[in-house]
């Protein structure tokens, strides 16, 4: 393939487990940092780096604001440029988009990437709160709507509208907990069943329990540099294909269409569009199940599926390891754990491994080209980043 | 001058009154965007913005997450990638940036930046809660510093190492008060005497109550397209001549020094070295003078005046309108009001005016160039940006 300096290739990825940490947010961006520095063949030095970009929605209040500097301290770095971003839960996704530009504008050299997210030390009132900020404030969070509640309603039209069956949703959330049996750094290793997950206790109906991702702590980092680079760090690199972001009303009334995200929509034609290849190419996809509905919504959404077909892919078992599309392999948002900003650098991580056949016991053989898909609380916003392998 | 692809110019640019308002975020976004867009001379299509930039802290609840949409709602754009920066009090700032360089790489032909936030809705009590989160948490609000706090260590220890006299304190404030009379936008219109100043009561030794900025609502938009197509818009643009980004240690204990803030003299220099001028040439300057000794600190560490220079500079008259290097002839932070988010974009709105000969009564004559320097919290981060004239 070509390799030029206009384009961006990740030569190291870390994250720590996902759960509830002991760690503070110091010590998590350290852990990540620290494992993607020990990711790098060929070795790489923190002072290589040009700048920085870290994705956190500051949930808890732990350094709600500012909190940028803490990811040149951990970088040793301090002095460096760093930019904090926050687009709810596409934090993340929005960071790397802007490390990639940042390298593909000829600016920068080499730069970091993180995610991060502590949230398993709030008590559990201010968790709602803390999750009901990514949602409309004015029309929504302040008339009661939850977050849940709101995928709920995306959830129910699409069954309106395309029958979409209960036992989907389901298949969503137990190929997650499958998955994640073969992942590591996994919040959860529970295998769960269909019946499990229909008969679990309802939180905003059709979704119940199990069709929710937990609440997590976690950090992810990422190190880039321009294309033409690097194979003085390894020889597999994994090259940014393409990128696509978009937006959408905050609030789901002002929407057209409830049976989709528009947003995601307007990402993937754009990154598919930058990219130089199909999406017949690609050999898996991390996407954005915060709730089971919503790995449905991408699916179609990102042009994997045809409008109302992604409950049958996923019943035929095309979106499990082995099958014709693997999505999320790592377990998802749903059981690999969704720290809100550290999720879009974790998929990423992910598809670091998948494409350098380091995945382990949970790796899609032959990977070569991946898709990254990072949403922004109910749609608002959305990310999607192309790769293939070098 | 040359004017190349590779540069961005400012068509047009717009602000909401500064102080206590009525209007929520959306109706302040609203306002300065379309206050930005009547500015430009031949008329500007929200259509024809290829992204945008939002910078807020997120203030009081109102949208604390997720507030990105909210500014391609304000421009019509539902759809159009927004990506919003908190970079604390430098939020809008680094926004800018962020927008300069989605211009300077050749991606976008022309972007929207905004910054806003909304601040007197909050009961005082969780003021002072959120504007500590621009510190450090763990080792300075949790701790009990106070923002006030922070920045009164550093007028301490620039007293005991350069003998900063009280009066010189002072007299920024009377400055900033001075000029704001001269700001219709600006939220304070009384002017004050320096023994006033000495003699309010005091919030943290050696800093006053008249030596801190106020508490305000206020959003600013500003409209930024590729250098060689800004004749299209206007015939008198204002060029994004250079900029810079550095940081520090959120921390003040870590910092070596505590009579400056490495910061600002790291982006300062990047900014310099990235434009075509020096700094004598500069005809203005916009600095972040969130507490009085904030304006001596930036004076020195941009390098306007030597260490320790800044009081002498200040009390000889040399930064009011009309002196030597007049500094904030709005008003400033101190007294056009410092709304976190919207300040970095408030100063750039200013030097819009300036530059193209339209600020009034308070229009320094002849300018050409001019500086615009934005802090995050108490010197974490910082960005400069270096204007001319078209």
């Amino acid at each position: 393939m070509a390799v030029s300096s206009a384009r961006a290739a990740l030569v190291g990825a870390g994250q720590t487990k996902f759960g509830a940490l002991k760690d503070g947010p110091r010590e998590m961006l350290s852990t990540a940092l620290g494992q993607a520095v020990a990711s790098v063949d060929r070795g790489f030095d923190p002072g290589a780096l040009d700048e920085a970009f870290l994705g956190t929605l500051g949930f808890s209040g732990w350094q709600l604001g500012n909190s940028s500097a803490l990811l040149a301290e951990a970088a040793h770095r301090p002095g460096m440029p760093v930019t904090r971003i926050e687009n709810a839960c596409a934090s993340a996704g929005f960071a790397f988009r802007a490390g990639v530009e940042a390298i593909e504008s000829g600016r920068c050299e080499a730069v970091l990437v993180a995610g991060l997210e502590k949230m398993t030390d709030s008590p559990s009132a201010r968790r709602r709160y803390w999750l009901g900020v990514s949602g409309d404030t004015e029309w929504e969070r302040l008339a009661g709507l939850t977050f849940a509640g709101v995928y709920a309603l995306l959830a129910s039209r699409h069954r309106i509208e395309h029958g979409t069956p209960p036992e989907a949703l389901a298949e969503v959330a137990v190929k997650a907990h499958r998955n994640a049996l073969l992942n590591p750094n996994a919040q959860f290793h529970k295998a769960i069943s269909r019946e499990q997950v229909l008969a679990a206790p309802r939180v905003a109906d059709p979704l119940g329990l199990l069709d929710c991702c937990p609440i997590s702590d976690g950090a992810a980092a990422l190190l880039l540099v321009r294309a033409d680079r690097a194979r003085r760090y390894t020889d597999t690199p994994v090259y940014v294909a393409g990128h696509g972001a978009g937006s959408d009303f905050l609030a789901v009334q002002e929407r057209p269409s409830l049976t989709g995200l528009a947003a995601s929509r307007r990402a993937a034609d754009q990154a598919f569009r930058t990219s130089g290849f199909d999406r017949s190419a690609l050999s898996l996809a991390e996407v954005h199940d915060c709730f089971t509905i919503a790995e449905l919504l991408a699916l179609e959404d990102l042009g994997l599926a045809p409008p109302g077909g992604a409950a049958a892919m996923t019943l035929e078992g095309a979106t499990a390891i082995g099958g014709r599309l693997p999505v999320n392999p790592d377990g998802g948002l749903k059981a690999k754990g969704h720290p809100i900003g550290a999720t879009g650098a974790s998929q990423i991580y992910e598809v670091f491994l998948q494409l350098r056949a380091a995945a382990g016991r949970r790796q899609v053989p032959g990977a070569t080209r991946a898709l990254a898909h990072n949403v922004g609380g109910s749609g608002a916003c959305a990310v999607v980043h192309l790769f293939e392998a070098g």
